[in-house]
């Protein structure tokens, strides 16, 4: 069960999933199979447990939180979808793709619907203005993946640009889920600015620990081929800051990049070998470090309860 | 000029021009790129048209109405975008599409940025009421596509199916453009009832004109190739009816479609020339006489002003 990482929000988040089924039903069956499917695939429920656990932090309730963390859910739900077009990945979460089991066309059309479904959700429940930051959100995500999809290949990327793209790709939604949850509730501006920027900090930590682990974790536990990310061309932390220490690198990198996805098996696993062992992984270590303090330091300015030790907790567990 | 059509609301379009290019700016310079050429590539802007023609029939208030007409108009070219990568398209209004020319890709999160600009300008723009109205606007269109889509090469379409369908992927939004203008410009009910009845009736007519159009007009005038539909196996209103007169014309038609795009120069001419022999484009155009017949009828329920005559010049077209 996704929610057992949450206790203290179990029964919000028992909730939000009979929502969630019942909200993304089509009239169009396959829509329903592809949907189900993704919907279903046991996702973390990150966000909409950062709209649940944000909005405990004022008057809470439930009928509006629910539907406005179900709309966060589904949609991260569609951004996935389309990325999944994007990258050509078969699988996510252990399962096959809605890009692979139902092609790449349904694929766009059911990142749409689920987006549609989203808006639809938040349009009955929240008011206009958070609307707006919910879209900006969704915009920003877009030019971070537009941003990285530009800088495919390039060997050039600097830390700036690295983590302005994750702020955009990742951060945004976080600190957006988190205002979501403070303006529902009504908080003070002082508890949302500080739930803001701690779904912000999160958010980067989350993105860096998840770079890293393309790096370090075993296929059967990230569910998709170790160093991933350098076998589509994309360029994040362990590699930027490996390349500072390590010029050497710079070579060997290039030349793998240049043949675009036609290198041999033994060539990935050599160039793989090398970020590894360019401590590039560890000094991300260190900028993760960073992020997590930044998020625990923004934690101290909330009122102690059990919904900040949860918050604690998720930081925790990165 | 686009707007040189709508003399009546010459200098509101004009506006709306402005107010368009002034609001799909991205801070991505590739995006900014894409979306420029597809936002100015000469669409006739009739669904904003639509709003700003409905809202005159009330108090018309020129500060929401043109950023909601704007919203339509990048709503539509998000579902363009969109629509070009799942059907390969190279062309559209004699330009090269954003999938063709900046990739796949790009296509994808172009049409998403721009969805999402839409939603940024209702949300702040719109009662959240008719934001509803919208998304379910484009939910319907993502589930007439996936239609469309999953019902390629199936010769067995139905004329109910058929006009479910194009309801879905065409007349909705029409209707929804005119309810947005109804509403903004506090019509009574019974006015905006007759606009939006208007409103989705003359979207019939459109696409049922934009089918038959397929067969009758040359790859000049249309700016693709005569009977692209059926060359990417959408089997469409002239195609339904003339298997309806003329059973004969199932056999040819079928192995034509079980080719799936490989057949020859000469077999898609050959079955070209079949389907306008068929009498079906003529039974298309009785159909589509139906839905001029009732759009203007909706139309003598408004108060005969300009904006009707403007309606009803708009209808005279088709």
């Amino acid at each position: 069960m996704p929610w057992s990482h949450y206790p203290e929000i179990e029964e919000e988040l028992i909730l939000l999933e009979e929502f969630i089924q019942k909200n993304i039903r089509s009239r169009n069956q396959l829509i329903n199979e592809a949907v189900n499917d993704i919907v279903q695939s046991g996702g973390k429920r990150l966000r909409p447990a950062f709209v649940i656990l944000a909005s405990q932090f004022g008057k809470y309730n439930r009928k509006k939180v629910i539907p406005a963390a179900a709309a966060i859910e589904i949609l991260h739900t569609a951004t996935l979808v389309h990325d999944d077009v994007i990258d050509r990945t078969k699988l996510r979460r252990g399962q096959v793709t809605v890009s692979e089991k139902f092609g790449m066309d349904m694929a766009v059309y059911v990142g749409d619907y689920l987006y549609t479904k989203a808006v639809l959700l938040l349009a009955g429940n929240v008011p206009e203005k958070k609307l707006g930051i919910i879209a900006k959100g969704v915009k920003a995500i877009c030019e971070g993946e537009v941003d990285q999809y530009q800088h495919k290949y390039s060997i050039d990327t600097s830390v700036f640009t690295y983590l302005k793209r994750i702020s955009r790709k990742t951060a945004v939604l976080f600190g957006a889920a988190c205002a979501l949850g403070a303006d529902i509730a009504n908080c003070s501006q002082k508890v949302a600015k500080s739930l803001i920027k701690f779904g912000f900090y999160y958010g980067m930590a989350f993105q860096i620990k998840d770079d890293i682990n393309n790096y370090t974790k075993t296929q059967y536990e990230e569910e998709k081929p170790v160093g991933n990310d350098i076998l589509e061309g994309i360029i994040t932390l362990p590699v930027i800051l490996g390349l500072r220490s390590k010029p050497d690198l710079k070579e060997d990198l290039q030349s793998f990049l240049n043949k675009r996805g036609n290198a041999t098996e033994e060539e990935a696993a050599h160039v793989i070998e090398l970020i590894k062992e360019s401590g590039g992984i560890e000094q991300s270590r260190t900028l993760l470090n960073k992020y997590i303090e930044r998020a625990t330091r923004e934690l101290q300015n909330l009122p102690d309860n059990k919904h900040r030790k949860a918050f604690e907790r998720i930081v925790g567990i990165l």
